[in-house]
C-alpha cells in the first residue's frame, strides 16, 4: 500500500512549498489543514477529528507526520515518509482539557532545534482553532509566527499531469453520479432514496476506477428548498412540477470534479425557471469563452456579468473557485474565488469549477462547469449536457 | 418545513446552555460548531465550509444565525428563528485576505449593544480558527473573552426523550447498515463496491425513517490496513483469509447509533485474532455491567481494564465516548472521554460509545456498544448479534 503518486511528485510539490516559504520568510510550516497534509506527503485518514499536523523545515529534507498513536499505522500505510519521520502522541491529549496536542508538537519543534525559527501556521484555515495556536504560542516562546494561511493551497492551484489525470478520472465518475440522481429523482420516489443512489455511484466509481467519498455529500435541494444551496434531503417524496436542484461530484482519490444540474419534474416548467436557465447558461458560456492562459479570473467573472446584463439575473455571489484535492467540508481550494478583485493570472492546468447558481425565492436554478485551463483556452473534465433537465 | 423538533425543546436547551452561561459568568455566547448551533436553533445546511455561527445573549430570547447570504434562506426554512434574527454577510467576506466574516459579526454585536459583554467562544473546536478569534477580539476591544469550548456539548450530553427516540431511529438504520455490509463484503468484491452498499443503507435508511448522512464516512479497513483505524477504502478486491474491520453507523436527521464489527474471510482465522476478540468481548461486557446511574466514567473503563487484565491485550487509549447529534468531522461529542481521569457521573439518557478497538501490527479487532444509560443501567440502541463473524 503505498503512497497514491511517486515519491518525486511529493517532493516536487514539497520544493514548491519551500519557495514560497522562502518568500515569506518561514522556515517552518506547520500544516493542519488535511488536504495540505496530503498533498505534501500522500496522509489519508479520516483522522482530522483529533488534531495532527505536518511539519516542513527548510532545512530537513522530509517533512514530519504528527498524530494520534492509532493513527501513526495510517501514516506508515499511506505516505512516504520513513520511520522517524511519523511521530505519535498518547491517546490522553485526546480531548483533554488539561493538555493540548500541539503542547506535544511544540516538543517535537524543539527536540528538532526549531523552536527559535519563524513559524507559518494556517491561521483561518478549519483544523486549526484558536487553542491551537495558544498552545503553540505559549510552548514556543522564542518562536516568530506568521500566517501562511493557504501557502500551500496556492501550490495546489496548478495541478501536475498526474493530478489531471486523477481529475478527469473523478470526472468519468461525476457522468455515472449525474446518471445515477437523474435515474432515481422521479415523482413518488423519497429524495433519501435518490441520495442512496447518488451515494452507491460516487463510491462504487466506475468498473476502472474506485470511487472515493466526496468532501462535501450530495447536495438535493427540491420544492421548496430550491431557495438555497446547502440542503441535503429529506423523507419527502418528489412532487409533480417541482424543481430539483444536484450539487454533486464524483470523487477519485481525494480529487473531485463537481458536477450540478437542475431538473424540473413535469412537462411544463415555469416561466421564471426556463429564463433563468437560459441567461444563466448564456452567461456561462461568455464566461467560459473567456478562460485561457493570461487572463485574469476577475475577467472570467465580467464576462459573466456582461453576457446576463441584458436580463434580470441578479447575481451578487462568487461564481465559481478553484478545486482539486479536497477533505471534507469543502472540495472548494480557498483560493481562487472568480468575482471582482481576484486578479489572478490564468495559467494551464488551473482547475477552475464556475457554478453561478441562482437561489430566487420562487425558484432556483444551478448548472456549472468543471473545466481545466489548457494552452489555448479550457477542456471540461467531463463530458456532460449543459441544459435544464425536464423529466417526468 | 419547520425545525425537526417542537419549538419548546429548543427553548429548554437554550435553557440549560443561559445557566452554563450564568456559572460561568458569560453574557454573550458565539457558537460556530455545527452540531451545537443545530442543537440550539436547528440550523440545518452544508454551509459550514464557510464562517458561520449563532449567538445567544443572556438579555435576548432568540438566538442569532448569522451566516453567508445564500444560506439565509436554508436558516429561514430549518430553524425556528424570526426574521429579525437571521443575519446575513454579503459574499465577498467569503475567503476574502481583506476582510473576515467575524469582523461582520463583531459590527452585529455591536449594533445590539453587546461590545461590553462577556463574551464565551469556542476555543478549540474545528471551524473556529485562529483568525476568527484575532478578528472578533480586534473588532471588540471593549469585550472580555473567555474559553466556552464545550459549554453546549456538555448541554448536549443528557439526550430528551425525543432525542433518545431519535437515536433509536438512527439505530434502526445501523442494524440494516451492518447487514448491507456483510452482505456486500465477499472474496473477489472491491472494497469501493462494498462501501458504496453501505453508503446507500446509511443513506436510504429504513422505509420508516430517512436515512442522513453520518458525521464519519464508512471506514473499512481489511488486510494489511486492520493495523490503524481511520482508513476508508480501496479499489482492491477482498482476498480470502483476510480480515475486515468496520466502523459505520445509521444516523437519522443529524443523530448517530454507531456499530463497529470484524469480519474474517475464511474458515480458519487466525489464533491472535479469535483470542483478541474473545478477551475485548468479555473485557466489553465487564464494561456495560457496571453502565448505571451514580457510577463514575473512570468506573466503566476501570471494569474493562480489569477484565481484560488476564490476557495479553493491552489498550493504551480511551475506550469510548459520548454521542448523538453531530456533523462531519466526528460523531463523538468531545464530552465524555471513557479513561482514567474522567470523573463525569452517569446519568439517565446519557449515550455512550463504547469501542474497545485493538490494532495490533499483525491483526486488528473492532467490537462496539452504542448505549443510552436507563434507570437502572443501560440499554443498547439497536439490536445486533456482539461477536467476530466468521463469513466466506
Amino acid at each position: 500500500m503505498p503512497p497514491v503518486f511517486p515519491v518525486d511528485e511529493y517532493q516536487n510539490r514539497i520544493k514548491k512549498a519551500r519557495q514560497k516559504m522562502a518568500e515569506q520568510g518561514i522556515d517552518l510550516l506547520i500544516i493542519s489543514q488535511p488536504a495540505n497534509m496530503n498533498y505534501l506527503t500522500g496522509y489519508d485518514g479520516w483522522s482530522f477529528y483529533v488534531h495532527q499536523c505536518v511539519l516542513v523545515h527548510q532545512e530537513q529534507e522530509e517533512p514530519v507526520w504528527i498524530g494520534r498513536g492509532m493513527d501513526a499505522n495510517g501514516a506508515r500505510l499511506t505516505t512516504f515518509l520513513s520511520e522517524e519521520n511519523i511521530i505519535e502522541y498518547a491517546d490522553d491529549y485526546v480531548q483533554s482539557t488539561v493538555k493540548h496536542p500541539m503542547h506535544f508538537v511544540a516538543g517535537i519543534i524543539k527536540e528538532r532545534g526549531w523552536d527559535k525559527a519563524a513559524i507559518g501556521v494556517e491561521m483561518d484555515q478549519f483544523y486549526f482553532p484558536h487553542r491551537a495556536y495558544v498552545s503553540l504560542e505559549e510552548s514556543l516562546p522564542e518562536a516568530k509566527f506568521s500566517d501562511a494561511n493557504a501557502l500551500v493551497n496556492w501550490v495546489r492551484v496548478v495541478k501536475s499531469d498526474m493530478e489531471v489525470e486523477f481529475i478527469k478520472r473523478a470526472g468519468k465518475i461525476s457522468e455515472k453520479v449525474m446518471d445515477a440522481a437523474r435515474n432515481a429523482i422521479a415523482v413518488g420516489v423519497r429524495e433519501c432514496d435518490a441520495a442512496a443512489a447518488v451515494a452507491y455511484a460516487q463510491y462504487s466509481g466506475t468498473d476502472e476506477y474506485a470511487g472515493d467519498y466526496p468532501a462535501i455529500v450530495p447536495l438535493m435541494m427540491a420544492g421548496e428548498a430550491t431557495k438555497t444551496p446547502h440542503l441535503t434531503w429529506t423523507e419527502k417524496v418528489y412532487q409533480e412540477n417541482e424543481a430539483v436542484l444536484l450539487e454533486l461530484s464524483g470523487t477519485y482519490r481525494r480529487y473531485h470534479a463537481p458536477i450540478a444540474r437542475t431538473i424540473y419534474l413535469g412537462d411544463d416548467p415555469p416561466q421564471l425557471l426556463t429564463d433563468t436557465a437560459s441567461v444563466v447558461l448564456e452567461g456561462l458560456d461568455k464566461a467560459l469563452e473567456t478562460v485561457k492562459p493570461g487572463v485574469t479570473v476577475e475577467e472570467v467573472e465580467a464576462a459573466w456579468r456582461k453576457g446576463i446584463a441584458h436580463s434580470t439575473v441578479v447575481k451578487e455571489s462568487r461564481i465559481g473557485y478553484s478545486f482539486g484535492l479536497n477533505y471534507p467540508p469543502d472540495w472548494g481550494e480557498q483560493t481562487i474565488s472568480i468575482r471582482p478583485g481576484d486578479k489572478t493570472v490564468l495559467e494551464p492546468n488551473m482547475m477552475l469549477h464556475l457554478i453561478p447558481g441562482i437561489w430566487y425565492d420562487e425558484v432556483g436554478f444551478e448548472v456549472d462547469a468543471s473545466v481545466r485551463v489548457t494552452e489555448s483556452g479550457y477542456e471540461s473534465v467531463y463530458d456532460y449536457p449543459l441544459e435544464l433537465f425536464i423529466e417526468k
